[in-house]
């Protein structure tokens, strides 16, 4: 092997890192581990223009002198993971205001190659919705955003069911997520002394966080697949309690973890259809807020971001909750996308003026024809996107489409609390006792969507037939 | 003349009054002076089912024992006014909470005959946004709405300026309405001492008044039909500035009360459209509160009620001012009017569910060809309105027609603060300094207008030629 073909590899790494904006200067470092030879950008390299004398060698045991100062870690993470290569980055704003006490800086990757790991980067969240904390689900407050940044340590199943309930966590993705993490809480903190006692807990804990949103198919999909596997434990087991238990803490961790390579995927194949220069109409918050990864519909945006698209996005506020104003607006300022925040009703007018190339939403459940369920103002963006000729795309994960769900005529729909209408912010703006409905979602039928994408690929036209045959293979429950 | 012939006029008046819903029980009176015989009913009857011994007798010197209490009221109307009839009614809810100090109760009207006045009660609107009080401008501050009912006395054109950019007073044909009363008060409290003074000060005014709101084609008309009178009586009387301000005080109430005339006008033509049993779905506010008469689309829903037709509104809520939420629910509450209060993203989904017979919307200015600039999200309104073959109608007087302003491309839109959208009622939902735009209007092209109500009638599909036919012989300014 010459020098060229070992430098390459970083050269492209450090070149895409810094394309991506994930990199600035000489911010970050690369290094891979063939199992023998140690090969690290020296400090102060610029990532950007790598060359031979960028790439330092030697062993795990006698590192190279003049290494990144982030050689320790780079080393470490060999020593637990084994060969392949390591990325690290801290793009500009990926550290949040008030988030970075006792957080290491920036973000790492260990893959297979460079390449590999840069793209684990790309699809890394710099924020998480939800996470396991042992002892606890700590939800990040979506309620007090984007005025505070706080999480919520939930440590028993109510508090879980609660916060789904409220919306401190939201988004199909993420609730699914909360909800798996929530029975794994019901399993560690159980006090059954037998299976029969274990089951009827879990049985409780299920009913719980169910009934908190209806709408939302991945909910009941992830507390089936925990049930689901505490009852595979309990009947190859017996009753090892302590067994049933980790294997419902580490089906939770998968779920997260397939979740987040969902977000990747489906960002790397929406990333296709977003043309350069193109002006981008979203709704609701379907980002890092509302996933375990970088997020569906706007995953597809900040990947199309960081791929060099030029890009702006119009944000709907997204009423009566406003995810929109509050939750995608932070997240691509803070993510350096540009935007603009505009009132739902102006949409049709951006449209009839030639200002928006494509609609990108995400799904709440997609049923089984291709008929879309989603934030409340969807159906309508759809019909306008129609209207004016410009492309409808829905983003979402296979665990949001529902077989057992045949049209969108099946799909319950939400009614939420008609105060959200009335009094905004708690304050009346419509008399009290006003009559008020307040449906959160509605159905988009599949004909009016110009392509579904997910993790597994792009959907053009969806229809019953193509959905079942893109489904095909998908991990059952 | 038989005694059939007399009772018979008051049997149908009183009938339609208690069949609009504006008097209920003994509640009201009728009377009709032929300037010899005076007939009013008698104390205490029935007006849903006035027989002959309900009606009495006299003359205006000596009318007849056991007339009703407001009596006297009728016959200083016949002093005034001279022959003809008078109607009196306090319909439920027409007097506000609050307002009613000091104010007569109830409400009158004299016309040529019953049948004519009670036409007048059904188009009298029971709350004046803007009224002229001699030495002020009185609005009824629509800010504060629903929570408060307070008003404010303008006493310089400034103020009045100031009220309409704020939106204190809103809607096309009231602020077209407050600012012919601005001009009032430029030239009630002008200290010129000739003509040329005056004018240099009327076209100050004219120029404060037409920066507050560049949509609203009323204003500019308003206003430049004030100059035009102060012009005219400048000429034919000379320098005799209190006869010129007099002049202008004259016009100012014609157009409000022209302006009142064409609301009730609209409403009876608009009332033939909406069918028994109809689901109206309307947006912002276009009720008593933006015209000097009972509203424009809002003016036809309440008189198809009123008509005894069974509707029922859905009221978009109206972002980011939320006219429908504060207002129009207030007006329709206080008129019995069945409605339901929905975010403005949901009227997409109610149409796709059948539950939407007919939109009906106003105007803040139609072009020439029939386009129309309204609030945002009117546009989104009339696209879905076609896409499910529902009728989209919008509802204006004449004088938001604008014939200088060949197709709504020509219209200027609005542009206002981005914190009506970034931070609702003060509220920052967005981080501060997050982007925003906030169009007020938008352009529905005529194509996509199934009819234009104004007061002269109903212009079916809108078109240059249409709409120039329909406006022959306007009042010219």
């Amino acid at each position: 092997m010459g020098a060229g073909d070992v430098v390459e590899p970083f050269r492209e790494a450090g070149a895409r890192l810094s394309a991506l904006g994930l990199v600035r200067g000489s911010e970050g470092n690369l290094s891979a581990w063939d199992g023998r030879v140690l090969r690290i950008t020296r400090t102060g390299s610029e990532l950007s223009a790598l060359g031979p004398g960028d790439i330092l060698e030697g062993t795990l045991e006698a590192p190279p002198a003049g290494a990144s100062s982030d050689l320790a870690l780079h080393v470490e993470l060999y020593r637990r993971r084994g060969p392949g290569a390591v990325a690290h980055a801290h793009p500009a704003g990926s550290v949040p205001r008030g988030w970075t006490e006792g957080e290491p800086h920036g973000r790492y990757a260990h893959a297979a190659t460079l390449a590999a790991a840069v793209e684990e980067l790309v699809g890394t969240p710099e924020i998480r919705a939800v996470s396991w904390e042992g002892d606890a689900v700590r939800i990040l407050d979506q309620r007090v955003l984007p005025h505070r940044e706080a999480s919520l340590d939930c440590r028993t199943v109510p508090e879980v069911a609660e916060a789904i309930r409220t919306l401190a966590v939201r988004g199909a993705p993420a609730i699914g997520v909360a909800a798996a993490f929530g029975m794994t809480l019901a399993a560690a903190t159980s006090t059954a002394r037998n299976t029969n006692g274990l089951f009827r807990e879990l049985n409780r804990a299920a009913e719980l966080l169910k009934g908190t949103r209806p709408t939302a198919v991945n909910l009941g999909w992830a507390v089936d697949r925990m049930l689901a596997v505490a009852r595979e434990h309990c009947c190859s087991l017996g009753s090892a309690l302590p067994r049933v238990r980790e294997a419902m803490v580490a089906e939770a961790l998968a779920i997260e973890a397939e979740d987040r390579a969902a977000c990747a995927a489906m960002g790397a194949h929406g990333a296709e259809l977003v043309p350069d220069n193109a002006n981008v109409l979203t709704h609701c918050n379907t980002g890092m807020l509302c996933t375990a990864g970088i997020g569906t519909a706007l995953g597809v945006v900040v990947t199309a971001h960081r791929r060099g698209k030029r890009l702006h996005v119009w944000v709907d506020e997204t009423r009566p909750v406003w995810q929109g104003a509050r939750l995608t607006t932070w997240e691509l300022r803070r993510l350096g996308v540009p935007m603009t925040l505009v009132a739902d009703g102006a949409a049709g007018s951006l449209m009839a003026a030639g200002r928006v190339d494509l609609v990108v939403v995400g799904a709440d459940r997609v049923a089984a024809n291709g008929d879309v369920a989603n934030k409340i103002g969807t159906y309508a963006l759809a019909v306008l996107a129609r209207h004016h000729g410009v492309p409808f795309y829905v983003v979402a994960p296979t665990s949001s489409v529902d077989p057992s769900t045949p049209t969108g005529a099946d799909i319950r729909i939400e009614e939420r609390d008609p105060a959200e209408v009335t009094a905004p912010l708690g304050f009346a703006v419509a008399e009290p006792g006003t009559p008020a409905a307040n449906p959160a979602f509605d159905v988009t039928p599949a004909e009016l969507v110009t392509a579904l994408v997910t993790e597994r690929g792009v959907v053009r036209r969806p229809s019953a037939a193509a959905i079942a045959e893109h489904l095909r293979g998908r991990r059952s429950a």
